[in-house]
This record gives structure tokens, sequence and C-alpha cells, in this order.
């Protein structure tokens, strides 16, 4: 069983050591982040991420990993650490210098830590003796781990870190229609899992930056705190940010008015073209027998940052709001108080609804008890919603009995029903499933 | 339907490419792992995994999760880089100086690129506000994530590699006889896990070195390419590394004679007392109300060596042979040749038996078929032989008709036995569901 005493989530009650001192580089996400217990600041712009917060992360790497397995893309990784030589050859050393962390083995070879692993990706497809027949094109892989980047100034906790969970996924097509085809198939890859997950995002128009490449979307969170601008056309489907458009008042497709909006950067694809292929050498196998350049595309997600910019755009400045299939558990149960008159009439019933919910597959672990039953229901379902469970069952005096009663709470709906016990759990049932992906 | 045609696997047909130059720093399950196109270098002690031991490895992460979850240890994520200040505060720094990569920010700040994180949990244990009651207490942690080393001789690709996979574990205790029960239950559930893994182990008491504390264990695959020297007497359980015990003939405990043997150390135990919590600080509030200092120990599995190890155990010269549970598919199926006789009354059965077998939970995504029906079943054969899966099906001409029969090869065993329908699935769940761990 699942048990709330059991769980590492040191609470902070000093509402200053969560923001720190610099109030400006602070949000709502790292504040609530850090004062319940999910995250703990290591240094500046690194992070912790404790346990309910990890079982947050791996749903979302599970939910990563079905769409990308729903592409045909394979899972690898990569070692963090990449030769700098491979930078320089494909030109992003001058460009990033700034923004990489290096380190030296005991020969003197340098090593950038990986913010990005195109380069290294590239070069392993350069390298595999025969190169890869047109047969096995167009060809997916990705890899989910820590990536790297010396932010002059991290912020926001996971929103703007020195080390983040980021899923990058690179495409090797046999041309450029073919490459385009692979694009849109990730890019609406990318629609369906941000629908699955379920926080707001918008998909805009991008300017490739320094990765590079000829066609770029990125997928944002709406926030104040965004760095990015978005711009949305009232009337067409124009959307751009503003780093593409430049900072207009009028949408230049079809002359509407366009609403500005704040946004965090979530994801990104880039057609690549052969920007990195070309410069490191990496060739297929083309049907009419000549090594041919490959054209590629990267996709990335950043993982941890996802689960930040969520509770920014769900939160109150109080409680935390989860996407339903990112929270640490479903379903809080938060028995009667120890000593209390519905105690022992109703301290089985516990069990039993745990029993019951735990018995399919998907909420076989996804279901936690507020056994800390020393504290009277009321503190412990503040507590729970400000955690943000989106299912919270309170079993009061009133679940005693033949026609016995549960209270079911629905967090992020703020609603609140009384059901029999078949009925609460045909409700969560129902709950979960209506958010079911697999 | 997960199809042999449109797995990244670059095989390489030249055998030197994948031994080296240097054939003293090579084994059997480096090169087998490189000619089979389950790893490729990157740089010197740097490999990339590729998609089937990929699979291997999410499979070991799957059962140490399990064994993790089942003594109630909680996941977290630790940053890869940690201040160099707590290894000075810990006294680390000055021993292991020359095995670390550390980087340097852009304030001048500098970071190691973590081996092992005592440092860095025992801080974070320091510096969470309210020190942990001792009602939570033991407190187990655990993370998997890649670890560094500055290995002066990288060797035995993914054995002995700079860059690895690993699973490191710590206990948090009231006092020393609280923190022996619970690493006592680290080394019960560690010869559990193995044994559900099923490469052959041995543990053996061990040093503490570098690490530190007053208890230690390690298991160990035995190996002839190992670099430890492991002791154990024929007549009483003793058994040790010869680091602890020196090179002795007769057993301390019994005086009956020692056999050696050589072993790759895959985990490691240690009890670490008050190591790293006194210096760093690490307290919890005693039931008397005192703040005490934590007794610690750790735990680690190295998760890629552990899949290295066991092919370097298993296999033969040629041909790879897997643990049941860590093998990238357990079954393989080989339909006829396209063109053949066989093909056209028997090519609709290739669907019905990956159907069958795949509606199991078990096997939903553990079943591959060799779709290059270009290649007659004799070569797909010899090489599902060479890749090692543990079940290969072989669907020939004798598989049509009301009595047909298919050929199912049990790869770990050399047996080969002809079966019905029915017959086949029914032997393969037998064969998965005796693997079952959950």
């Amino acid at each position: 069983m699942n048990k709330l005493s059991k769980i590492f989530q040191p609470v902070i009650s000093t509402p200053t050591e969560a923001i720190g001192k610099n109030r400006e580089i602070s949000s709502k996400s790292q504040k609530l982040m850090i004062e319940l217990g999910l995250i703990r600041p290591a240094n500046n712009g690194f992070f912790t991420i404790l346990p309910l917060a990890q079982r947050s992360i791996e749903k979302c790497t599970g939910i990563v990993d079905h769409y990308m397995k729903k592409i045909g893309a394979q899972k690898i990784s990569i070692p963090h650490l990449t030769s700098i030589d491979l930078w320089q050859q494909s030109g992003r050393y001058g460009t990033t210098k700034s923004e990489l962390l290096t380190t030296t083995d005991r020969h003197g070879k340098i090593y950038v830590l990986g913010p990005t692993y195109e380069e290294a990706i590239t070069s392993l497809m350069a390298n595999i003796g025969q190169p890869i027949s047109y047969r096995q094109l167009p060809l997916k892989v990705y890899q989910i781990g820590n990536k790297f980047r010396e932010e002059q100034r991290p912020k926001f906790g996971l929103i703007r870190a020195k080390e983040f969970l980021m899923k990058d996924s690179y495409s090797f097509d046999i041309d450029r229609s073919s490459a385009i085809r692979t694009y849109e198939e990730y890019v609406q890859t990318y629609t369906d899992l941000f629908r699955t997950i379920g926080t707001p995002t918008k998909i805009v128009q991008a300017d490739a930056g320094n990765i590079g490449g000829s066609l770029s979307h990125e997928f944002h969170v709406p926030s104040e705190i965004g760095d990015d601008t978005l711009m949305q056309c009232t009337a067409c489907s124009w959307s751009t940010n503003l780093e593409v458009a430049g900072d207009v008042s009028t949408c230049p497709q079809c002359q509407a008015t366009v609403k500005r909006c704040k946004g965090i950067e979530v994801a990104h694809t880039f057609l690549l073209d052969d920007k990195y292929s070309k410069p490191l050498g990496a060739r297929f196998l083309h049907a009419n027998g000549k090594p041919t350049t490959l054209t590629m595309g990267c996709y990335g997600i950043g993982i941890s940052r996802l689960i930040a910019a969520s509770i920014e755009n769900l939160s109150t400045e109080r409680e935390i709001r989860w996407p339903f299939v990112l929270a640490p558990f479903s379903v809080c149960i938060i028995p009667p108080k120890r000593g209390s008159r519905e105690m022992e009439s109703v301290a089985h019933l516990t069990d039993l609804v745990y029993g019951e919910l735990t018995k399919t597959q998907e909420l076989s672990d996804d279901v936690v008890v507020d056994d800390r039953t020393g504290l009277t229901i009321g503190k412990r379902m503040l507590e729970a919603k400000r955690l943000g469970y989106p299912l919270i069952v309170v079993i009061g005096k009133d679940a005693a009995g033949v026609d016995g009663k549960y209270e079911l709470h629905f967090t992020n709906t703020e609603t609140v029903k009384r059901l029999s016990f078949d009925e609460l759990l045909g409700e969560i049932r129902n709950e979960v499933s209506s958010h079911r992906y697999r």
C-alpha cells in the first residue's frame, strides 16, 4: 500500500526559502514545487527531483515512449559526453560556445556535456561501416536523458534549469519531400501527445535559431512568465513566434487582427535538411547504388520543463493543479482521524476501497492513502487539495452501514459527489479511463 | 508488429572494427555487441546504446524498479553535476581526484560529473529545513542514471566504460543496529534480484575502498576477464574478495581448501555509518527531541555493466546468450522465404502466431518477426541464434494443414520441439511465466 506517511516529501514551511533571495527569478511553479516537497534546489539552476515529482516524470516519459513507438521511433542512449571535434566540424562550437559546459580528460581531450545530440547521432550514421540502405528509411530514433545548458541566468526552477530532462529525436530520410512527410508526422504526433497530456499548448511557426534547418515549429504552454511572445491571427490559422514575423498588429495572410500571449516553449521541431549530414558525411545507399547524403529532422520535448510549465499554467498561487495523466497519484484516499467515532466503524473500508481500485492494471500503483490519521480529515483534505491529487476520496462517518456514502472530490473541477461504494468505484474508473491513452 | 527489417541494428562484417586496434582491451561481449549492432563506440570508453540493447536496458531497469519498490525505496533524480565543495567537505576530493571529471561554469564554480552521489544525497538530507523525523526512518531512496568515471584505461566495452548506467541507492537509519537490518534487507533483495535475472553471480565480502564504511559486500559475475579475484571456501560459506583476505590457500574459518575464480563486479553494498552524514551534518529528529546524526548505507548496481557481464558469462565466441529476462525480445518468429512453396500456404500463420502471443500483457511488446523473407529460413535461423533470442519459432512447410507443426527452438538449452499451434502457444507462455517476477 502506498502510504503518504512513508513518502519522502520535505515540506517547507518558510516560503522565503522556496522563493529564494531573488524574487524576480522565481515562479509560481518553482515556489509550489519546493514548498510542497516535490523538488529541492541543489546548486543555482540545478534541482533534485523528489519522489512525487519523479512519479510525474515517469508518467510523462511513459506517454512520450508510447507516442514515439506509435510512429516507429526506436529508443537509444547516446553518451552525455560528446567530443568537441564534432561540434567544430558542424560549425556549432563557434556559435554556442558560451552555453556549452565542457570537461577535459587526462589526455587533454575535450568533451561537451550535450545540450542536444545532432552531431553525435549524425556522426554515428556516418560511421556504421556500410551506409544504411534506402530500404530502412525513414529511420527515427530518440532518447530520453539529462541535458546541460550553461544558462547565464537560470530561472523559474525546472522551467529554465542548467540540467534538465529532455526527449530528443532524430529522423533520417532519402530526400526532402520524404523528410517533410516525416516532419509532418512528428508535428501531428506532438499535437496528439499534448492533447493526451491535457495542458493547454499552442503551436507556432518558429525560428530555427542555432539548431538550423529550413522549417521549424514550437509548442508553447501559455504563461505570463514565458520568454516568448506568440502571435495568433484572430481569423485564420496563422500563428507564429514574434521572432519570426516581427511585432506586427495585423495578420500578413488575411489582414485580420493579431492577438498576443506569452508562452513557455516545451517542444521544438526542426527540418534540418543536410545541415549536419553534409559536413559530417552521413550518407545512405540509394536505390541507384550511390551513397547519398541523408536528409534529417530533429524533435525535442522538454520533459522536466513540461511538468513545471503545466503546474505554472494550471495552478493557483496556493494550490497545485496537474494535468490528470501527470499527477503523482491519480487518487488519494483520506481515512478518518484516529480515535474518532468514525474510525472504529469505517477503518476497514480504506483497505477495501484501496484493494478494489488497485486491482485494475491502470490504478495498480496510482493510489495513495493519507494514513497520517493523527491529523483531522479537514487538515489532510486541505493538504491533498494543495498537492492537487485529481481525485480525493474521503471516508467519513457516513461511509458506515449498508447505505454508506463516500465523498469523491474532483479537484480539477472543484466538484464533490456523495456516492455509494459501487458508485465510487465506477466514477473513479470512468474518470481514469477517460484519460487512457494506450 | 515489431519487424526485424525496421530495427536499427548496424551489423559489422569486419571483426577487426569490432575488436579495435587494441586486442587486449577488448572482450567477447564487446566484440559480439558491436558486431551484432547492439552498441557503437563513440569515443574511447564511450558507447551509444542501440535499440536492441536499449530494450535489454529497459527490461533491466524495470526489474531493478520492481525490487526497489518491494523494499519501499523511493525513486528520485539527483543532478549529474554536484558542487566540488561537497567533495571537499566529505574529504573524497583528495582521494578520488584523478578519477573525477569536472566542469566549470561561467562564474568559475567547479562541478563534479558524479560517479556516485553520497555527498549530494547527504547534503540534501542536511538541508531540508526541518530535519526528518525518526518516524520516517528507515528512509530508502534510489535513482537510475548515467555516471562518469575518468578511467585511466577503459576496456571491455560496457564492462569498464567512462560513462555507464548505474542504479545507486541510499538508506538512512536512526542507529547502527537499525542500519544493519536495512543493509541486510538490501543484500537479500540483491540476491533475489540476481536470481530473477538468472546470470550466475557470487556474493563476497568486500573492501569498502574509497566509498568507505564498515561493512561491504560485492556481487560478481564469474568471468576470466574479471579484475577481481574471488576466494571461496570449499567447505563453509566463507567467500571474500582477495583484496580483503589476502592470497590465502586455506579458509581462516574452517581450514578447508579455498578455490579461486575471477569476477566482474556488478553490484556493491556499503554500510557507511556516519562517514558522510557527520561531516555534512545530516541529522534526524530523535524520539527524544534531539537532532541526531543519521546512519547511512549505499547500494549500487551497474546496469549497463551487468548486461555486458551477463553476455560475457553466457555467450560463446560466436553467439550471444542472454539471461531470459534481459533478451531484447523473448520470441523471434521466422516465416518462410518469399516465393517458396511454403510461403503461399503458411504466410497467414505468422500474423496468427504473432497476434495470439502478443495478446497477453507479458508478451505484448516482446515478440519480433524476422520479416526479411528474401533470406532463407536457414540463414535467418543462424542470425537469430547468433543474436540469442531465447525462443525462436520457425514457420516452415509443415505448419500447413490441420496437423500443422511448428518448430520451437529453445536457444539457451539448444533444444527443439515440433509442436501444434496450441502446443506452441502453451509452451511459450509456460516458458515466459516461469521467468515472471512481478
